[in-house]
């Protein structure tokens, strides 16, 4: 059977990963250098994600606020060593005012001091948690926001990397240093619920070496999925900040004894780039693959109309088995069903639907009207159109998502179990091992923590992607140095 | 009884407001001009508003999406009357690069042509359209998003007027005139559902005056509220475009019959400027009042533990109240319920909860737990504390929240009418009115459409807010020209 898209995952996965967003009608790029627009399919999906990520996120405790999407540039510079670390870059307002000049507008209104369009928030956020907090009786204070941030990168790609993109951001405060990693780690296994459990990406959690930490953090963790590609993606990170921002921002409180002690704190954030990893992780050469927790649509009814004749009785066919299905309940809430009524050809139907990644695509026409019964194809095997009676696919409707739902994960774990490699045994078999496989995959090897290793990583393209939390605790020598070691790392290279 | 705020509504109405945030906790202004930050307790209340306007919004068909917070200040050229109209007071981003010169950070890498932080998003969303529409088939195209916005206000005052804001804005195409004036009607009628069914601030549904127009506009709709200070504020708008925007931005689709056709737009927005009509229009001195559909927390328990006897008792007996309670559902939901365990005095419990709005505390002590009681007040009667035993009290949860709803709405309304006037007789008797009252309340009085009035009544600080869509259709003289006039409009000074 032919493909639906024209480019294939195997021959260009670039040109695939456009081609599936294009086809599933998710996004595209804008005439705004390095933004793009989320349409109504992509963001459907990204809807769904923050309605599971906000539950979690308020089950354990935190509320949500909002903060200025300006921050003031003196407060940049307060930082030092966050902005030293990645955050030049960044939109910059210095007029408040457009005046027409002979039918061009140009800036007017210069402000008395720059103000930048937010990176990220710890900042503006630790300066107002230095206002808010005096006493141990102020902590935890533990804050989150929905927002869109800002920055300018020079090469973008859609979702994955995007000048403005749309995150959550956490900050916390905590009277201990214990506390605080508690709740660095705790957020880390926030995200895995979701995406793991959710998105049915399977992710490694572990620490971030200490050149890939978040400015400014004494301990970044993170959870790394690996792409259809090999590469590795980075779905989520926790920061721990300690009192680095603390005392920079002089978050101080009067502890139970009457001292002034500076609190720690966390930040932690997942973005629209996970969109881009649920595409990658899932999808094929049909198209978009959506697991059915994250499907805006479970199930798409196409009603065949052929001709005028039984026109009526198969579209009242198709709302009665959407109303029974909606009736059904899947991931604790209603079966989502759309009945796909446009004038359009069934076969056009069922390949948009297919591309938009749709798990479960049902056609009824008059024959079916007369024997109370569907054809349907699951999104994990659309060469095998089914037949079942009405009440069995009504029964069943939850067996199928469950079905596909594991179809998904094993099918991605089995990727990444198949492109994962141990006992290299030095740096010349990292490097070979890497140029012969094109640059794919994760390794697994030794790390001795030397600080050199990060720079040398980067001069072939590889990166450390995490210290897995999991760690076999055996002894080695360090892939890249060649030292004594008993740290597992995972050697990739990675968007 | 002493009032729980330090500044009384009829004294010092915008210092009173300031102190109902303050002391509700909902919001403060930022560091940054003009900018607020929208606290856990504000927050709430707005993602309540959310939820429900997103659900009608989306009953409606329309779907969510995103556009970028940048828009290229070309767009805005095309633009002319747009610009003149409001858009000149705009952030504008003229560099993408902060560096470092001698310990201050300055703005670097000038871009070819500045960006502005979006202040509404026509001009790019008219883009995206004009690429989208090819033919009739992709008619009606109706999309929503949630959105921050900027726009440089001179004067800003929290909720009300920041020079950030939150909102929706929905943009929607058509093939007729018709089927776009009757988008552009529906919607005003889904704020009015929202506005004045779940906020219960009864609101006045009119179209503005031509001088009150959205600039482009061929009709603006309204719907105006009135605060306790007699004041009018604008709780949501809806434009008809006509085919003004799809000419700019060339918005052509081919029609049944081949030939092209300009479509017809709408649009119409809500905002973060509603929760302060929420504050004005049910606050008083004892702090805010929150409508229960609105309300983050419908009751709040507060265990009286005076002393270690009988501690454990009393928080079990809270928390088996609050389960119950949750148990019962209000507004198609669960009843939300807060049980403050917080280490502070029932007193300073209950007033704090009472300052917040919360339409229901209740306190349980020792003896109540002997008892099988609870002893409550309800926020619209604080100084009638009142005891029912747990049964009754969960029996008559929704009845409670059922009486404070109309109340609040009853209130309100009651207000209303008696600060709106009809009858007067010329210009002189319009001036005398608004300086006699001190500027306050709604006259309603004819309107002869005379394009000079708009200015006229801004020369003493008073608008048409909206010529009612429920018109008496008596003849008269017009309040400002004293021409004949049939139309009823509402004269007021306006936030």
């Amino acid at each position: 059977m032919k493909n639906a898209l024209r480019v294939r995952r195997s021959e260009n996965f670039a040109d695939w990963y456009q081609e599936v967003i294009r086809e599933a009608d998710m996004a595209e790029n804008s005439g705004v250098r390095g933004c793009m627009v989320i349409k109504p399919w992509g963001w459907a999906i990204w809807e769904g994600f923050q309605a599971k990520l906000d539950r979690l996120i308020k089950e354990t405790g935190h509320d949500n606020c909002y903060f200025p999407i300006f921050i003031p540039v003196e407060l940049f510079e307060k930082e030092a060593s966050h902005v030293e670390g990645f955050a030049k870059e960044m939109a910059v307002v210095t007029h408040h005012r457009l005046v027409n000049k002979n039918g061009k507008l140009v800036p007017d209104g210069e402000l008395e001091s720059p103000l930048v369009v937010r990176p990220t928030s710890e900042t503006i956020i630790g300066e107002a948690m230095a206002r808010w907090i005096k006493s141990y009786r102020d902590l935890p204070l533990k804050i989150n926001q929905w927002a869109n941030v800002v920055r300018w990168e020079m090469r973008t790609r859609i979702f994955l990397r995007t000048s403005e993109f749309l995150w959550q951001e956490g900050h916390t405060a905590h009277a201990t240093r214990e506390e605080a990693i508690e709740e660095t780690r705790q957020m880390l296994d926030v995200y895995r619920q979701v995406v793991e459990g959710s998105m049915r990406i399977p992710v490694i959690a572990g620490e971030k070496s200490p050149g890939e930490r978040f400015p400014g953090a004494d301990e970044t963790h993170t959870i790394e999925a690996m792409m259809q590609d090999g590469r590795a993606l980075q779905a989520g990170t926790s920061h721990f900040l300690g009192q680095n921002f603390a005392k920079a921002a002089n978050i101080q409180y009067q502890d139970r004894d009457g001292g002034l002690s500076y609190a720690y704190t966390t930040s932690w954030g997942a973005s629209t780039r996970l969109i881009g990893a649920l595409i990658m992780t899932h999808s094929d050469d049909d198209g978009l693959r959506l697991p059915p927790k994250m499907a805006p649509a479970h199930v798409v009814i196409v009603p065949i109309l052929r001709d005028e004749a039984g026109r009526d009785e198969v579209i009242l066919a198709a709302e009665a088995l959407a109303k029974r299905l909606r009736a059904q309940r899947y991931d604790d809430e209603p079966v989502r069903v759309k009945v796909d009524l446009r004038d359009d050809s069934g076969a056009n139907k069922r390949w948009a639907w297919i591309k938009k990644g749709v798990p479960l695509v049902v056609e009824i026409g008059p024959r079916d009207v007369a024997a109370g019964t569907v054809a349907f194809v699951r999104r994990d095997a659309i060469g095998t159109k089914r037949s079942a009676s009405l009440d069995e696919f009504v029964a069943k409707i939850g067996d199928e998502l469950n079905e596909l739902d594991q179809k998904l994960h094993d099918d991605a774990l089995a990727y990444r179990k198949a492109n994962m490699v141990e006992g290299l045994a030095n740096y010349a078999d990292l490097v070979e091992h890497f140029e012969k496989k094109g640059g794919t995959g994760f390794v697994v090897g030794k790390y001795s923590g030397d600080p050199m290793i990060d720079a040398k990583l980067g001069e072939i393209g590889l990166t450390i992607r995490c210290l897995p939390h999991e760690q076999s605790g055996s002894e080695g020598q360090c892939l890249v140095t060649g030292a004594p070691a008993t740290v597992d790392a995972i050697y990739a290279k990675a968007y």
